[in-house]
């Protein structure tokens, strides 16, 4: 095998001979395989099952003198805004613990500055001729779908490997039309970088023309280390009051990846003004969260230390299946030289570059072949990749062994996709 | 005692003077009692107490294949969608299964409505020049909030001991602006009635002229019966279909008032085609809501039967304090007849219509006594009762001694807001 670049025509088409039979091989195993979503495996559910029996009586329903079984504390139970504040390493006053999705939470941001406006608003987003919302891509489709959903232009910036392109964002935000920016600064989603001290200093620094203008911070994988230690970035809150900037950005947390996915707490994180301002508008559509459930996860979570530890348990399951993607990549793909990848140390995401213009094609022939990955364009905004080349993996859901099938028919997929595009040139 | 309307100035005076005297007897007892708001009681939150360990084991997690501790299932876990329609009596392709809160589902219908339209929209609500919304009243405040917060004008609809005024409904939904009304078919916030059959039949049957008029069907006390046994209404959603306006209503429930109060699980149920609508636009907010805790609802309340059995434990520490108020009203202001009240034999609220002009008066009275009410006029639009006449007792939170005392307060209260009002004339 060498780089399928320098390869002549005949080496291209004996390469896809042998990679075609190789092809067939794979489709012959009927596999029904899932590399799709960011989904824990069960090994990983496993983990957390005392939480189950967190609470089990009722005088154990009590922070202090309220009782989680009943109305009110909109904001959160103290004991829960605590336990947040202390992982995000802001102030408990600073936090709102929601429901079971920090992606509603977020979803609720942005809606509310569609239909009423954000603190320092001029008039509802659904008032402003137009709003554009910038993009690091590849990102999110989830993100970029919210403001999409809600008529923005979404804006691609690209990433590089120490966050988005902060000279492009810092240009961007002097339009007044740019309403704010989507992150995931730990273990980034996809890239799986950590955006270094730098940017997010220059993030704290922006000077935007839109009184508005938001940082949407999902700091979705804040502990989520498999390999190595836990990493600290500098709070973007306290950075952003310094910067005089105060109520610029909103973070976003929850336990979906710590506990139960999509059976955890959430919390957002912003200036005490923002937080305040948003819990009369939250008031609006309940009454409170579910606190039994931020109740039972404190309990069993304990505090920062204790969820540490936890985590540990998590990356002892996740960091085997990070390295058979990343070995599968460098053995397979590594000597064709026509893609490039991350190795991330947390998170749950490996983002690729395949050959430009053989994504989606790859992905399809995945497809036929029993692998279902997410989809080629997923990445950037409108679901459309313009070098139709990033690709995302997420190792969580599969088991090793599942996985290591997978990863063959996906570097299959990729160099099959690669040599077509090379041979009908 | 007499009707004070039939009084003389000196009897009135002479009243003014021992209800005073009484009041200020009651201002002694430094009370601090709250009927605020359709709080259950501790003695209720200790009834379901075997929810907390319902799920124990990982095992147990599951609804046939399906892993309640990971994502999916939007519209809710098949067994909670059929226990959903069992309760309800419609299908389980009808409901949609949501979080703690069902004030969340009917926010997110209407501030679907107001960002992209229901699904016979002509153009999102703030695009309308004018959205109006009916509020049959007395009704409930956070209803009323909800059209409010989208900019709706709020139409007052009076109601009547069978249900809304209906002569005056079906002249106002001509009016294309007219896209909705606030229901509460059982044990109505705050009247305690029942819609009669044939109300719920003139619903089905509306003509409105906006396509998209919607029936906001909030059944939150439909099994919350603590007189008598369980009455069943018919089902709207399948009048409707009969009446060929297949997608006009929305039936919303949770458990709130079943099991722990913002920490149950909520349905909302329409037709089919307004369910496959509202699960696209909810998929972009959440990839799903606490299956967890559905899951435990399921597995501890089981079925309607059960359910209906465990309602009775309910009913047993609200029927007493349903009791406490009628007597306090009937003894101490029967006999001066400016008042007039429900006698419910469900639902969370006895609703008291005072004289004309003195209800304010008399809520400002309880305070000063320690004795908070739901604010005056909270059960109108706006919060402005036109005729200042109108409270709502919440018997529920309180222990029984508590009650009584607060009931003396409330009676008190009436009594020389009513006195003032007389011999200030």
């Amino acid at each position: 095998m060498a780089l399928y670049t320098s390869m002549t025509q005949t080496q291209l088409n004996e390469e896809l001979q042998s990679v075609l039979a190789h092809y067939n091989r794979c489709k012959q195993q009927n596999l029904k395989l899932n590399l799709s979503r960011g989904k824990p495996s069960k090994m990983q559910l496993d983990i957390s099952k005392d939480i189950l029996t967190a609470l089990s009586d009722d005088a154990e329903c009590f922070d202090g003198a309220i009782d989680a079984r009943n109305y009110g504390e909109l904001a959160g139970l103290p004991c829960a805004r605590r336990y947040w504040a202390e992982i995000l390493d802001c102030k408990p006053e600073q936090t709102f613990v929601g429901g079971s999705a920090s992606l509603n939470l977020m979803f609720d941001v942005i809606a509310r500055a569609y239909s009423h406006g954000l603190l320092h608003s001029p008039r509802p987003w659904c008032r402003e001729e137009t709003v554009k919302f910038l993009c690091p891509s590849p990102g999110y489709d989830r993100h970029f779908r919210i403001t999409e959903f809600f008529g923005a232009q979404l804006i691609t910036v690209p990433m590089t490997a120490e966050g988005p392109d902060m000279d492009m964002v810092e240009c961007l935000v002097q339009d007044p039309c740019v309403k704010g920016i989507w992150c995931v600064p730990k273990y980034s989603n996809p890239d799986g970088i950590i955006y270094s001290n730098a940017v997010i200093a220059r993030f704290a620094n922006l000077k935007p023309a839109a009184p508005d203008f938001t940082i949407m911070w999902d700091n979705a994988y804040c502990i989520h280390e498999f390999d190595g230690e836990y990493v600290q970035i500098p709070d973007l809150i306290e950075l952003c009051r310094q910067a005089g900037n105060p109520d610029m950005v909103f973070e976003f947390a929850s336990t979906s990846k710590i506990t139960y996915a999509g059976a955890g707490f959430s919390v957002m994180a912003s200036s005490e003004a923002n937080i305040d301002y948003l819990t009369k508008l939250f008031g609006v559509q309940t009454i409170s969260y579910d606190k039994i459930n931020q109740l039972r996860h404190v309990r069993y979570l304990k505090d920062k230390a204790t969820t540490l530890e936890h985590m540990k348990k998590h990356a002892q399951i996740m960091a085997p299946k990070f390295a058979v993607v990343a070995d599968a990549l460098e053995m397979q793909l590594g000597p064709c030289g026509f893609a490039r990848w991350n190795r991330p140390k947390g998170g749950y995401f490996i983002s690729l570059f395949t050959m430009p213009g053989t994504a989606k094609r790859a992905i399809e022939l995945c497809k036929e072949a029993g692998v279902e990955m997410t989809p080629a364009g997923a990445t950037y905004p409108y679901g459309k990749d313009p070098d139709d080349s990033n690709l995302r993996i997420a190792p969580s859901l599969p088991p090793v062994e599942e996985l290591e099938k997978a990863m063959d028919v996906f570097c299959t997929s990729l160099k099959l996709a690669a040599l077509e595009k090379l041979l009908s040139v």
